[in-house]
C-alpha cells in the first residue's frame, strides 16, 4: 500500500535489534485517518462475505482492528495477555513467546465471544516472528470459528513469521513488507496493487 | 447516555469485588457502532475547538479513543504501562496504583507526541478509583499541553475517582454513572441529557 510505504519511508526509524520504530503514526500516536485507509484496503484484499468479527491482540493492534471492524460492520474482539497464573475458566488460552519481553506469555480470550458460528478476520499492526499471530490462529482454531484471513499493517520480511504463515496456507496480506534497510532507507517487497 | 445505560442494564454483570463486567460490548468484545455513538455524544458534551489529540491509556481505552479521535479529526495517543524498570529517556512518567493488579504501575509516554502546543481530551472506558486518569492528567500537566476535559464511558459512582476529579475542577463527563446495584439491576445517576 503506497500510502503506508511512503509514511514508513518518511517517518520510520530502525533501532538496534531490527526494531522498526513507527510510533508517530501506528503504535503510540495513531493516525486514525491512515487506519481508515488501511481498513478500506483490507476490504479490497479479502472476501469478507459473512464476516462476524475482527480479532486482534492487545494493545497496539486495537486501534487498527477497531476501525477495520467498524468499516466492515462487525464487532471487534481482542485477546488479552494474562497478567497472572490465576486464570478463570471459560477461556481459550494459547502460549506464545514474546520477543519484546523475552518470556512466555499466555493469550486468553473468553469462550463466550468466539464460537464455531463465527467467521473472523485477524488484524494486527506488526508481523515479525509471528508468535502473536500464531497464538490468535490457535485461539480461532480452538473456537471452531472459520478464519477468513490475516491482515497486517507492517511485516518485517527479513524475519520468519510471514513466510511461516504463508507456508501453512493462511491468506495473509501485509500492507507493507520491509525486506531490508539500506543507506537509502527502507526497501519494500513489490506486491500487486 | 440512554443507549449506554440500556446496554449496561441488559448485558452488564456485577462480579465479587464490585467489578462491573461489560466485556460483551466495551472491553473484550467491542461494539464499535456503540463506540461511534459515544464519540458523537462526547462531541456534544465538550467544546473541542482547537483540539489536537485524544489521549488514553492502553489497553481497553484504545478502541473508544481511536473512534473518538477519528470523529474529531485528530490523532489518538496512548500512554503505555512500563513493562520493566529499564525505561529509556525522553519520556513523561507517572506512577499510579493499579487496583486490578494490586501494585504500582508506571505510565510512560514519549515526550515527542505531546507538547505545550497541544490541546487534548482524555478518553477512557472506565472510572472507579481514578488512578489511571490521575496518571494521564499528570502526563498532560508535565507536557504543558492544555487539557480540555475528561470523557469516560462508565463511571462507578460508588467509588471515589469521579468525585476527586470533579472536586479538582476538571471538566469530567461520564456517559453512564452507576451509583448502586440492587435487585432490579443497575441504578444510574440522573444526568442532564
Amino acid at each position: 500500500m503506497k500510502l503506508l510505504e511512503e509514511r514508513i519511508q518518511k517517518e520510520g526509524k530502525i533501532l538496534p535489534g531490527n526494531i522498526v520504530k513507527v510510533d508517530g503514526f501506528l503504535n503510540h500516536r495513531v493516525d486514525v485517518k491512515l487506519m481508515r485507509e488501511m481498513a478500506k484496503e483490507f476490504g479490497r484484499l479479502f472476501d469478507l462475505e459473512g464476516l462476524t468479527a475482527v480479532l486482534t491482540i492487545e494493545a497496539s493492534g486495537i486501534a487498527l482492528a477497531a476501525i477495520c471492524a467498524e468499516e466492515f460492520g462487525v464487532p471487534m474482539v481482542f485477546a488479552k495477555k494474562a497478567k497472572s497464573d490465576n486464570i478463570e475458566g471459560g477461556l481459550y488460552k494459547s502460549q506464545i513467546y514474546s520477543y519484546t519481553y523475552k518470556k512466555e506469555v499466555t493469550l486468553i480470550m473468553s469462550q463466550q465471544w468466539l464460537t464455531s458460528s463465527d467467521k473472523v478476520l485477524i488484524i494486527d499492526d506488526f508481523l515479525a516472528n509471528g508468535e502473536a499471530l500464531r497464538g490468535l490462529v490457535d485461539i480461532v482454531s480452538q473456537s471452531g470459528a472459520e478464519l477468513i484471513g490475516i491482515g497486517v499493517a507492517i511485516e518485517k520480511g527479513f524475519q520468519p513469521g510471514g513466510q511461516k504463515l504463508r507456508d501453512a496456507g493462511y491468506d495473509l496480506h501485509s500492507l507493507a513488507i520491509i525486506d531490508a534497510v539500506n543507506e537509502d532507507g527502507f526497501v519494500f517487497r513489490k506486491q500487486e496493487e
